[in-house]
């Protein structure tokens, strides 16, 4: 069997055991194990747990961006992209828990290194959003002055609440992928449409 | 001068010590002179870095949800409650953002005993904004069976969007506390106040 295809059965299984367990839990030999391999093999290959973590971070990181990208069509209107993009997050996230696991929760859990991985990716998603919202802000034409600094807040909001969102419906029992896209959709969409319809929510009257 | 006051000089230091340099790299050494004090002292008062740490999660954990808490005057309209609940979040996570450092990054990014503290934390606040929607739901009249776990959605994604914008807004020169108060409050209200309405976002025609 072709070296490649051998690492990706090791990470495989060391995504469901760190994802599962937890990274200190995760013991090499297990790890070996699930994927059918000898541990010497494992190390022969990834060279030491924290790389085989790292590698599995990547990995994960490179598939959940990927699905996000592709689910969205950039021709389509702005209210479309982001439910588009919504639903291939969650969609990601519930068939991949241990995945999810590893990368929000064991990679911001274990150290330094390994949260920078992660932010990485976060950094990444973050753009592709403060971009979808940009766009359809250029696109309502009713507030093009909307600041850049509103809009990456904007984002920082959105990609943060997916974030909560998704731990939470993978721990919650019967929370579908699309329920929970539906969920932020309503949550987020109707803020953002009147945000960029130029319907602001005004601060009572009398507060400095 | 009493422990009780000596220790808070030690907590102090220790939660500016780890909040800027991150706790791997926090000293004893360092935290023990900007408290003033001996370092026999601390470990005398404190056991330990771990136990230290801990006290410092506990402190900061308490001081923020006693802030968002008593922000909040529950005979306010939601709306009023909601956006006086931001605020007091913004504020304290401005005012103190070595604390919320220690909360939302230090705690979570060494071990998962630190995590748990925090994570008992961030339960205490979700529960207390989803009685917050909840109530608004009820308040509203409009649609009263809201049910019970898209509540729940709305109040993780809702502290998700928080957490992560104020991670940004201290992050980010020139984003004061009340900007990002009003940021969340126009991404999260008008959306909520259209829920509450009966006015969801819907998918397109046709989507099974």
């Amino acid at each position: 069997m072709p070296r490649a295809v051998r690492e990706q059965q090791m990470l495989d299984a060391a995504v469901r055991i760190i994802g599962q367990r937890g990274y200190m839990a995760a013991s090499m030999d297990e790890i070996a194990e699930l994927a059918g391999v000898s541990k010497p093999l494992v190390y022969l290959y990834l060279n030491s747990k924290e790389d085989l973590f790292t590698a599995c971070i990547r990995r994960e990181a490179a598939a959940l961006t990927e699905a996000v990208r592709t689910g969205v069509r950039r021709d389509l209107p702005a209210d479309r992209q982001l439910w588009d993009g919504l639903r291939a997050f969650f969609a990601y996230t519930a068939e991949h828990p241990d995945g999810w696991s590893v990368l929000h929760l064991q990679a911001r859990t274990h150290g330094e290194v390994f949260a920078a991985e992660v932010a990485a990716m976060r950094e990444d998603i973050v753009a592709f959003v403060t971009q979808l919202i940009a766009a359809a802000a250029r696109d309502a034409h009713r507030d093009p002055r909307m600041p850049e600094r509103e809009v990456a807040g904007l984002a920082e909001s959105l990609v943060g609440a997916a974030e909560s969102l998704a731990t939470w419906a993978n721990a919650t029992p019967g929370v579908t992928a699309r329920q929970a896209a539906a969920t932020l959709m309503n949550f987020a969409w109707a803020g953002l449409g009147n945000l960029m319809g130029g319907q602001v929510w005004t601060p009572p009257p009398g507060e400095a």
